[in-house]
């Protein structure tokens, strides 16, 4: 315990010791937000089959050759050609097939007028659209009054025109959004190999803590990092189980970790791992009797956050990250490490937060400690349009003391000095992180 | 149908007829994401109790003045206070408790000397920190070293000194992240009052879809749309239910979205609202009879995504957007009309996505057709660094047509090209919708 780490080394450690989760199959929408692990290539063309772009009518080029308003290719209408149609009807010459948007484009038909470039087989003057089939079930034969000619192909999607069978299209590595769950649905994949989401017990330590909806007795306080670092780890993109508040006692601490490992792809608790008499998270977890699992308590070189701890617990080597107990170091202390962690397992990548520079904006300079890098609520304003000789600005929210939660939620960044700085004036560029 | 309307003038009719939704109790972790429409009050100062910052020992500040290394002051430890004691030990004259970071300061004490600046009570040296009670709890009485003074106060975080009762922690119109769940949590709330998210009903119509795990029969294609719609509801907030494709016939769509309405704050549907013979859902909804529900069908001055339709319908006047069936259309109408839909439902503002100027990097000019609105995808990549005379970059992916759902899973935002606007060169800037 007499070591002090960096910020850096401790970070370094804790991702040296995490692999990303084993990749598992999932169904489509339950692999949204996770990162593919296989390269998907397409089974079949897509388009699978010539087909229509537009509602109109399927007609073989000769037959509508110099077409106008005023002397109309008359076709015979041989009948419908529906989305999902299986039967075709073949086009021959003097004939057209009625055809909806994504039909397959029937035998003899070389290109699709579109319904604007009839009369809809109403007899009359150009037509806006087709007769409802239901309303008017007869518009499917008869005549169609063809007013322009049209090139070979014309309408047409070719199959194959969007993926060819055989070709890669989405590669090992990319995350899954809307736009790629598509693609997949497109080409006929219902499940697809990836990466979980991991799974993150969350639980705080302490005797003084009651459930925020439970009335305070004296000495009291409620339990609020449970619910900040269940929230940040949703937030990360896992899948948190709060356990809630257990007390300052390490029989039963321990007892809790061991029945939740079962669950937990990480760990994370808050509190008791200070230098105190009652610092339980510290006394059941550096006995290394959890199935052999050894935690590391360190002093860390930042502030706050000062007391983290670090192993690997259980049967299956689980990472587990013991956070101070003050909300404002926990809550640093999350976005510092766990976050992180989180991605690591995920496999997604950057694992930090990226950190930009920003004009300091306050009534005085900012003090900080000289070898530790501390950490400071800010309100962060980016610049105001990218592309101008701008830097955004930040305000520090709060002091500096670690229980000021209150600031905290005012708060939309963290300003970073480092280790050597121990003033920062009005004025000057810092490093700030944005938390969005 | 004969009038055009342009994208502005779709997305504000829809916006003036959507209203956020009525404000729900939720318990807090249920919150997260959700906007408060409450200005939340501190019910009780926060900390509740004075309390010590440090692990250490509390003291009366007299008994310590002057102390050393060499010259301690030995004081008879009187007992522990831990986080969460209720039943406070007085120090008199000459005492001192042991005391954990978060426990009351006990009567009589006027400052905390961190363990650090003791020696433990071992009678050694300076200590690194604390027995623990469990290995040593005869520590909580003997005597104890002081090694330095302490100013009154020192180490003591005052009672309120982070929040005082009945000042305002939030204000109605703040969205619940992790940090401000925790301030709820840590002045006592257990639930909240926010709007909730919204409930989307999903469903893609057309007779060729065949779900992506399903072979395909002739002229079938896998239905994609739902999937897409699904994943992108849920990335905007929203609690997404995908009902699947529903075939091209009216009957069965109107009494499937009937069923469906009981559980959608709104409905979005794709396909089949064109001008062909089997656009099941303009002939379903345009009939005006779903309990006096109606639903405008219109063309708009766009590319891709012309045919729009939105109403309001069944008992409750829910909001229904009624896509274009090509999966390109589809999404491009989620961003650019139901996205701003469900954030107006939630609250959240802005309702619409930023947009950024950015190079065009390109091999060849972007051609537009006059008089409309075109939206084609996009590989965007920001600026290095804010703060510097650059802006991002810019280069289309995959062609204008709207069924390039391979060339959409590539892109990461759309370029936006003016109705009048017909062409865009390589090297000039055009707005760009980032999609992140």
């Amino acid at each position: 315990m007499s070591e002090t780490w960096s910020v850096d080394e401790h970070l370094e450690d804790i991702l040296r010791a995490i692999r990303p989760l084993e990749p598992i199959e999932l169904r489509l929408l339950e692999a949204q937000g996770c990162v593919l692990v296989e390269d998907v290539t397409v089974p079949a063309a897509l388009p699978p089959f010539d087909n229509s772009s537009m509602d109109g009518y399927a007609v073989r080029v000769a037959d509508v050759e110099g077409a106008s308003e005023e002397f109309p290719a008359v076709l015979d209408v041989i009948g419908d050609v529906a989305a999902g149609s299986g039967d075709l009807p073949t086009v021959a010459s003097g004939q057209a097939a009625r055809i909806m948007t994504g039909a397959p484009l029937p035998p003899g038909a070389e290109a699709v007028v579109p319904v604007e470039w009839t009369d809809g087989g109403t007899g009359g003057g150009p037509a806006e659209s087709m007769q409802a089939r239901g309303a008017a079930p007869q518009a499917a034969s008869g005549e169609v009054r063809v007013h322009r000619s049209a090139a070979p192909r014309e309408h047409v999607r070719a199959k194959g025109s969007d993926v060819k069978a055989g070709s890669v299209a989405l590669t090992s590595g990319m995350v899954l959004g809307p736009a790629q769950i598509g693609l997949l649905a497109a080409i006929g994949r219902g499940t697809v190999t990836v990466r979980p989401r991991p799974r993150v017990v969350v639980l705080s330590t302490g005797s003084e803590l009651v459930p925020p909806d439970e009335p305070l007795g004296p000495g009291q306080i409620h339990d609020s990092n449970s619910y900040v670092l269940t929230a940040a780890a949703r937030e990360a993109g896992a899948i948190p189980y709060r356990v809630g508040s257990v007390t300052d006692d390490p029989e039963t601490l321990r007892s809790t970790i061991e029945d939740q490992l079962i669950r937990a792809d990480l760990v994370v608790t808050s509190g008791g791992v200070s230098v105190g008499a009652y610092d339980v998270v510290k006394e059941a977890l550096s006995q290394g009797d959890l199935d052999e699992g050894t935690v590391e308590f360190r002093r860390l070189a930042m502030q706050p956050g000062k007391p983290q701890g670090f192993g690997l617990i259980g049967p299956d080597r689980t990472p587990i990250l013991t956070l101070p107990g003050n909300p404002v170091s926990a809550y640093v202390s999350f976005e510092l490490f766990v976050r992180p962690a989180l991605r690591t397992l995920m496999g997604l990548e950057p694992v930090r937060r990226r950190a930009v520079r920003a004009r300091l904006e306050a009534e005085a300079p900012l003090s900080s400690p000289d070898g530790k890098r501390q950490f400071l609520r800010g309100d962060y304003t980016p610049p105001e349009k990218t592309g101008q000789e701008a830097l955004g600005t930040v305000t520090p929210v709060g002091g500096p003391g670690s229980h000021l939660v209150a600031s905290l939620a005012q708060a939309n960044a963290l300003i970073e000095i480092p280790e050597k700085t121990t003033e920062a004036s009005p004025g000057e560029d810092v490093t700030v992180i944005p938390l969005d």
